[in-house]
């Protein structure tokens, strides 16, 4: 039994959602049918989840929503004529989204998700209504109904582990079970969504609780590649990768999926397949425990940017024992988490996300490292890059450093800075911004092109 | 004006003397010698040194000295006999060895600091007898006399500040200062010795003290080798170093100098020139502030074995703010001090000195680090050497990474860890430590030979 999840864009109309009516018509395994709210048809399109949080501020705020609602029915309404499937469903989403603004008002966070979630739910009744008269029994599955709970926390549940065992019951349902991503219900009965990851996180807790045999994550992209498409021409789809390998992947600037939200399908095993609802013979890209290991050592390349560097320099800091810690406490105690923190013996660097801090925090950081540390100088740099390489096994490959140094300096790009000794699947390299996509091509040239 | 500063082995018989005192005469810039006591003559022989520790434990046990202290009143007889000092100067050194025995039993670390500095202190006594007939006027200079004082820190002494006013006054004497290296007197009059380092920490406070131009270091080496001579045939020498690559050079294992040693004069800009007193038209090393920069990015490569990394794993691990901390503050609690931590997503990898634990109390660290961070999993691995290439400027040749990392993958040898971007005068590699030997040669091929 798999559980499948469709993303926005492969729902975001009638003739998309034929695409998916056909998808789990054509394997019997496909019972549990995650979906999310309708996406953007064209780049210009608005998703419903944002015409939704419109619509939800308005109402909180006493404002007029009344042309932000109707552009939210009519979304839905376009789908359903497409669909030629009646008026019953949009009266039922209209009468929701109607009920959603008398919500209480006092928990502001909870108000809002309510209205979020019902991008999901209402979607979850419409597609549940076309599989049925297209021929596939289907039931709608509300997650209050299936048990599916998690923790008082708006925009950042967490599933409640006593949600598995009511979850696994979906496995008996004789019909498609269609059930909306991106939320469940606090133990007191609220609402409450998902972080980042949205449905996916769905997907791969409903792919938990019922021990699916696999999590079927359909998407608009025919597989995960080795490099980002925007950067490097037609690159190369990766056919097998490990959980490690798209953990890393995810880090360095991959956002095909988010791996956190596969966690609960990793923790049990359960191979996760990239697939593309408007290319579903392509044979997308499988994410699983273990993989055949190929010749090639590195499998993806990733980047990205928007980090700083503070370099401390004081003489005599090998010996001084606690002072690393000391930089630590310093940046903890500002609520500041830093990437990687490289050190020689008389310096030390530390790699951050440069959007923690405005340039005044940033100053004020600086006079108190160098106040407290003692420090001979502190200087800040900014606009670095991070560029990955990731695989299994990589590092038992000699060649791989050897093959990546020579793209740098082929290209003329000065590494400032290289990770590698931690991580077992991956290797980094710190360099200046502008040079980021010259990167990411000239490595992908080295791993994926030369012979 | 000089200080010029003269070895053990320079000092070790007659001969190596007639060589010392022509050197001082060569240049009349050479006014303040400091001498080190007796080194070895041969690979067999005992330094004076390491008598006179042996000569002062059995004092101090109330053991019977006579044939310890035949053997040192022996070796500097040996040299005067050779010089044909005559037997006035071995009278007043016996009676100076004679007199140690009655000195405070009370207070053993300052009891032996006594015996220990006698060697330089009647060296030079010996020394500057041997240039007046020579005709070169000079005089011994007891630090006391001189305003040497130190801290009470017996074997670990720190110059005082004031020191150096009065170390000042030496640049008017008509004679050659033939001064004692190695200690220096506490304010309440005892001797103590300096750390590692010994006479070169001697000659370097002068060097500030005197404001010289030039601190000459005679040794037995033609010059700093770009690589060590035991490891590479031949190895090219360095003309010029600066005081940061000296620096690392020194942490990475480099021995002829301890860069420590050599602060004080580094502190006001004076060069320090190593040269070999077997062979005074050689070059030598010059280590100054600032070089011309060569083509060549890369001046010497260092290496040096006995460490271990321990590898903690803890899935979202670089969410957690804080947990580098804890790792460093468990390390603090038990005085251990690190190298690098180099750090990925989920995982943190500490490189340390092997020698801080017994491999019980390794075993009680793992366990802590385990339980208290909560860690997936926590391994150790042993006998890792860390390889360093060092050169001011050489972060900005693109290549350097790229030909290492060549070198290495051309050896067959893994890389387990890179550090860059900390320092910016070197980058260090970390690979098991049977293959040390190996990449230090791949290195030097690939930096100092290859055309």
């Amino acid at each position: 039994m798999n559980v499948i999840k469709f993303g926005g864009s492969s729902l975001a109309s009638g003739s998309q959602l034929k695409k998916v009516v056909q998808i789990v018509k054509d394997d019997a395994a496909r019972k549990i049918v995650v979906v999310s709210a309708p996406g953007k048809r064209s780049a210009e399109d608005e998703k419903v989840t944002d015409l939704l949080i419109g619509f939800g501020m308005k109402a909180l705020a006493g404002h007029d929503y009344s042309s932000v609602l109707s552009k939210i029915v009519n979304r839905y309404q376009t789908i359903a004529e497409e669909l030629s499937l009646g008026t019953e469903i949009i009266g039922e989403i209209r009468q929701n989204l109607d009920d959603l603004i008398n919500g209480n008002k006092d928990e502001p966070d909870y108000y809002l998700d309510a209205f979020k979630a019902s991008g999901e739910n209402n979607n979850a009744k419409l597609v549940a209504a076309y599989f049925n008269k297209e021929g596939v029994p289907a039931r709608y599955m509300n997650p209050k109904e299936a048990g599916l709970l998690v923790t008082n926390e708006p925009g950042n549940a967490q599933v409640l582990s006593e949600s598995y065992e009511e979850l696994a019951k979906m496995r008996d349902s004789e019909e498609v079970i269609v059930f909306p991503g991106f939320f469940g219900y606090t133990r007191d009965g609220k609402v409450c969504t998902f972080s980042r990851g949205g449905s996916d996180i769905t997907g791969s807790i409903l792919a938990n609780g019922i021990h699916a045999e696999l999590y079927e994550n359909f998407t608009d992209v025919d597989a995960i590649f080795t490099a980002n498409p925007n950067v490097v021409e037609n690159p190369i789809g990766i056919k097998e990768l490990t959980y490690r390998e798209m953990r890393e992947l995810s880090y360095g600037g991959f956002s095909v999926l988010h791996d956190e939200a596969l966690q609960p399908a990793f923790k049990l095993g359960i191979p996760v397949q990239i697939k593309n609802t408007n290319n579903p013979s392509a044979p997308g890209t499988r994410i699983m425990k273990e993989r055949q290991l190929s010749d090639q050592g590195v499998i993806g390349i990733a980047s990205s940017s928007g980090f700083s560097s503070i370099y401390i320099d004081k003489y005599l800091m090998n010996r001084e024992i606690g002072f690393g810690r000391k930089v630590l406490e310093i940046l903890e105690s500002r609520g500041i988490s830093y990437e990687h923190m490289p050190s020689g013996i008389d310096n030390l660097t530390i790699i951050l996300h440069s959007d923690q801090m405005s340039s005044e925090e940033e100053q004020s950081l600086l006079v108190q490292l160098e106040e407290e540390l003692g420090a001979d100088s502190v200087k800040v740099e900014h606009d670095i890059a991070l560029i990955m390489i990731v695989g299994e096994g990589m590092r038992e490959r000699m060649f791989t450093m050897s093959k990546a140094a020579t793209a740098f300096s082929e290209n003329n790009i000065n590494i400032d800075m290289i990770n590698q000794g931690a991580s077992e699947v991956s290797v980094m390299f710190g360099i200046q911004a502008k040079h980021e996509d010259l990167a990411v091509k000239a490595l992908y040239e080295a791993f994926f092109e030369k012979k």
